[in-house]
């Protein structure tokens, strides 16, 4: 009977067991790690260890359940299959409403107001013009470019950073060889990379140096973007004004890791987006369809070498 | 020499005086209470003390310096005067990145990923879809109807209720008639009404106990229509989930009063709005020309009795 894995250490994906075996009548739905996967010819897997991918011999389908595909791609080991992620229609305006809260709030000082409250301090202070107020958006693919356009469109100057240079809508765009000119006129710097060899460890001392002193970190890009040493140093040095955080190099964020409760941060749980379960399930279904009719011709297939 | 006064006992309205008297040579401009300003035409103020209002015998024109004029209205002993508020062009757009912020912070669950941080505890929960968090709005006047309409295009279900029936694109209006079905349906209520002797205490269990078990309130009214006891007692005993609150009964809030410290309380210091000065100087100045023309018909003037 034709199989299909759900693999997944930390995510639970079992939810999706029975909507898959409802969909797909005379196919073998198994659980990892109860069921046995090894003859599955599919996978549906968030950060699945990359031991049992291998020992899976008729493996040709690793699809993911989000945006993002560097939890499934092991570079120096890559398998025969193909892999595939999740295009969610709302992921954009999910990631624009996340960015937008996180600019409001360094520049509308509602990071000042919080810290206050703890102190039941009432300071006032006139924050500046949504004109001056400049964004910058690090990374351009679909959603950066969501999200900094609709960011231009609220008021905000605001400037793009991206491998290649990328045009937008109302925003000022750089390439890799601007990188110093695009940070050096920040007041909020906002990751949306995607993780690649170039970009790990890149939200570092050096990139915190470079922005204006007072400026703030919004990091919805992938967790091994960012060197929390640098960034706690950096804020504790009172050179960055703070930092909200979504997404960290060990996910959940262990208890007792010092990001928890270094002042300035904002500590949320991987939620900027959140794939629609239906819209998982029914691209998965898609792809599904496609391996047992023969092909390999995927519909949201990722390059394993750029890492998107 | 003719004189115009500035009183404010809170609000330091110090730094327009060099631009007054740079802007009016030939005028006498008087800081209270230092100065001596009983000879006084016109008066720029917030919350002025009404005694020494009344013992201005040639008071004609009490500019505010703020969109709002109950801290300038004394309804048991009316003067004479004329009062006029500042129309701040930016403050539709301040006031509805404020509410835009408190929206995201429930919709979004940032407030639960805040308690959360404090615990240093991980927990993903999907959000409502936009499409299904409810927004209602009081207040229909200039500021509400953007406030609401900009809600409504960014895809949230928005209501306004108002006094009178208004009509706004994308929004179901509600009049003083269907104030239970308008709160019935809420997921957060947004405050923006005028303070009137009707709206006076409105945020009062009747209205907390109207809403839906789980719902949050956004306040940027005014101080007086909320009833603190009512609320605190609405979130601690759960029925309400959070409340962002802008204004107080007493401003500043006091040290060690309960609302500083309620849990799901955020409080901020009036931030919602700050008219620029630079409107309020520009404003102030057309109508102490229109006054020292012999003219009363000034700009933005309000009517006492409906107290907007």
């Amino acid at each position: 009977m034709p199989t299909i894995a759900l693999i997944s250490p930390d995510f639970d994906l079992r939810p999706q067991a029975p909507r898959l075996r409802a969909a797909l009548p005379g196919h073998r739905i198994a659980v990892w790690p109860e069921d046995d996967v090894s003859d599955a010819e599919i996978a549906l897997a968030w950060e699945p260890p990359q031991d049992v991918l291998h020992a899976m011999p008729n493996l040709r389908l690793l699809q993911g359940v989000a945006a993002g595909v560097d939890n499934l791609i092991d570079r120096t080991r890559p398998g025969p299959w193909k892999i595939c992620r999740v295009v969610d229609p709302q992921q954009p305006a999910s990631m624009e409403q996340y960015v937008l809260w996180a600019v409001l709030h360094f520049h509308r000082h509602f990071d000042v107001a919080l810290a206050n409250q703890a102190r039941q301090a009432w300071r006032r202070e006139p924050p500046k013009r949504t004109a001056d107020f400049r964004i910058g958006v690090m990374g351009m693919g679909e959603i950066g470019l969501k999200v900094a356009e609709g960011l231009a469109r609220r008021g905000y100057p605001v400037s793009g950073w991206s491998r290649t240079l990328k045009r937008a809508e109302g925003v000022r765009t750089f390439d890799e060889s601007g990188y110093a000119d695009f940070l050096g006129q920040l007041d909020v710097l906002v990751c949306l990379l995607p993780l690649t060899e170039q970009t790990r460890g890149i939200l570092d001392r050096r990139t915190f140096d470079a922005l204006p002193s007072g400026s703030a970190l919004v990091h919805v890009g992938r967790g091994d973007h960012l060197v929390p040493g640098d960034l706690i140093d950096a804020l504790q040095r009172g050179h960055l004004r703070g930092a909200v955080l979504d997404v960290f190099p060990k996910e959940p964020l262990p208890e007792g890791h010092p990001l928890w409760s270094t002042p300035g941060v904002v500590v949320t749980p991987h939620m900027a987006t959140m794939a629609d379960q239906d819209a998982v399930l029914e691209q998965a279904l898609v792809n599904i369809r496609i391996a047992f009719a023969g092909s390999d011709d995927f519909i949201n297939q990722v390059d394993p070498a750029r890492g998107y």
